[in-house]
């Protein structure tokens, strides 16, 4: 079941808005054996949007449309696909019902401009959307293709594709005899092609089958895609697979599927039972700002401190300003003792220290913008000291929030692997 | 000039990553003037690559390909591209010694499959990629149109465009004789409906350009649009527009453009010479970080606590515990305190302070979740005592991360506005 995105509306076409909803739509067909293998954008303008759909249509069995059903002049999807579909508008008595008592509820005019929207295609099925005005369409044409058209509110596009489109897509697909499955592995710490040498020549063990190799500030991530008759042997083939990989990479594999690498932290920290707390310099508070984006992230994390000046390094880290001065507050031996500065003043099992020259200004010969050191410290639990280990990393970029991202991806991996190990 | 962008990327198809570069490529050509009128994405497949980059060549004068340009065989667009526009890869020297560099540098493998990035078309010109090791390619056609392709990763991406396609776009658009300029406003503390009042009739000083109002989380945001036949008479038009604004509504006016709300912040902070502290409860860091994400910000950023815990709020911010008890963390008595706390500790001239409940846990009847206190403190620089003001918010949705902007905006909003009526 081929299936295709088509988002209308100006304000993603100039990029005033980015597009979540085409993203979103994909990941549930996905998450159902669909594969979607093409999205297009176009603007507010009736040829456009017509000649979209034509050429959509013609290479998938299924499209889905989002936005421009609105009530204002610049809102033409609904029009311009009963022009395409030589189908027309007439008015829907349940969704005027709807329609009167959503306004009245709410103390609105309920006025032309907002009965326009109870006048739907005669030949479509209407889709009711409990959670705004628009309603959303399917039509089901002659060849068995369908066409749906949904409002571009993510919340209203959301509840009609959950309760209506993809349970209905849900059932074709498992009909069709015909199901794609992904599954995707993290792995942090390793080159793109050096992760690539690493598993080899992959003819030997994917036959019909892929392998998708997408790096990210984190790390490579491995993608594995199969399609098979039932879900059961999909499931089959992913694992067989899986296990191929992760004999291959285990060493540097983290995570799965969309878990970020605060995630996996934090299910380490939770595992073990253990706290963490930080000390930023060049991030700035990136860490600590990804480790509480975590629901839960209060059960490990106590807090940190962002410690931009060199007197807050001393007044709260307790970093001796002898060191600072002696080595610089971008070296080993500071970066050390804000680890275990923060692991002694806060109180916590574990801490992550970063000081480095995110730039663009600030670089000198011996330690060029992107020179980071970061350090983790680990807190014995058996007689209370506190192990700390550091390592130097050069970014090599003159982009600042570059640089910075790189330094909380290291850090965090640094920790990841320090726990894996335990 | 007719542009058109096309991403390139099964990991985009799927939903497993948003099409952020498409929006940042689309806002960026539209600051120059440039009207993106269609956007699309397919997989890796090289025969989709080739029809649909002939579909969009069809349609555009201009169109910019991103993605599938790695050294791994699931990266087809450089194949691709050759097979469409009957190119061949010959080995690119100064690409070579780049890459080779590259890779020595940061003592990585330089093995055949590095090498292979320095494999590129013949007819492209090959715009250097300093930030990574894919670099980018242009196609001028004999019919002048143009095809540039360059890497999915976003900092290479943008590093490209900057450097070398929007100078040259930006060129070439202003030859065209027909040159639209935006220029945007950011306005703060006042309503859409009042600012309209506030700037009276437009129709008295626009004439046949536009302007719209545009509400955003962190305020209204004033967009002039003009069209003149060179560059520069369009900007003289804009900024006799500008100064006419500006005389209207010159208290609400905080930035322009794209600036950040932290970017502001350090103008305002650096013209006072004041220094700033922060202090951050639910926001974790995510304040801070938006704030040293602005090179220079040491100048006046000293540094800030993430209080996650409330033993850190007492520890280091000198809340009383008492306070918490009596009150909760989530509460103006705590709020304030840590603000004032911050200010003392931290040495700053002035401090924010944000203590809220982001969920998706932990809403009460009385303290549902999105329920944020933000405070702001200033020292008085005649007798340095310190004061402090604080609101409270109701950010309304069960989403941990958007809570947490709305309140990391929201306050550095509070202390724009505190520093504007300075």
């Amino acid at each position: 079941m081929k299936t295709s995105l088509l988002t209308i509306g100006d304000e993603i076409c100039i990029g005033q808005i980015i597009n979540t909803n085409a993203a979103w739509i994909a990941q549930k067909l996905s998450q159902i054996g669909i594969r979607v293998h093409a999205h297009s954008v176009v603007g507010d303008e009736i040829s456009e949007i017509i000649s979209e759909t034509d050429r959509l249509l013609k290479l998938s069995d299924v499209i889905i449309i989002t936005g421009g059903l609105g009530p204002t002049h610049d809102d033409r999807t609904k029009e311009a696909l009963c022009l395409y579909l030589n189908d027309a508008l007439e008015l829907h008595p349940e969704t005027l019902e709807y329609l009167k008592h959503y306004y009245q509820t709410r103390n609105r005019v309920f006025g032309k401009r907002q009965q326009s929207q109870a006048l739907l295609p005669k030949k479509a099925f209407i889709l009711q959307n409990n959670v705004g005005t628009a309603p959303g369409m399917a039509w089901i044409l002659p060849n068995q293709k369908r066409i749906y058209s949904l409002p571009g509110v993510p919340a209203e596009m959301k509840f009609l594709m959950e309760n209506q489109i993809l349970p209905e897509l849900s059932e074709l697909q498992e009909k069709s005899g015909n199901f794609t499955l992904h599954k995707t592995l993290l792995t942090t710490g390793i080159a793109e092609s050096d992760l690539a040498d690493q598993i080899g020549d992959v003819s030997q063990f994917l036959e019909s089958d892929s392998l998708a190799f997408l790096p990210s500030a984190s790390g490579v991530r491995l993608r594995i895609t199969v399609q098979r008759k039932t879900k059961k042997e999909a499931l089959d083939r992913v694992s067989e697979i899986e296990s191929i990989l992760r004999q291959k990479a285990s060493r540097w594999i983290f995570g799965e599927e969309n878990e970020t690498l605060a995630e996996s932290l934090g299910k380490l920290l939770k595992s073990k039972k253990l706290t963490l707390s930080t000390a930023e310099s060049c991030t700035g508070g990136m860490i600590s700002s990804q480790i509480t984006d975590i629901s839960g992230s209060s059960e490990y994390f106590l807090g940190g401190v962002v410690a931009y000046s060199n007197e807050l390094k001393t007044k709260i880290l307790k970093v001796p300003q002898a060191l600072i001065h002696e080595h610089g507050a971008v070296s080993k031996a500071v970066v050390e003792a804000m680890a275990i500065g923060a692991c002694q003043e806060f109180q916590s099992d574990t801490s992550i220290a970063v000081s480095g020259i995110s730039g663009p200004k600030g670089g000198s010969p011996d330690k060029p913008i992107g020179t980071t050191w970061i350090a983790v410290a680990l807190r014995n639990p058996s007689n209370q000291t506190i192990q700390v280990e550091s390592k130097l990393f050069q970014f090599g970029t003159n982009t600042r929030s570059l640089n910075r991202e790189r330094a909380a991806s290291a850090a965090i991996v640094m920790l990841i692997q320090k726990l894996t190990n335990l």
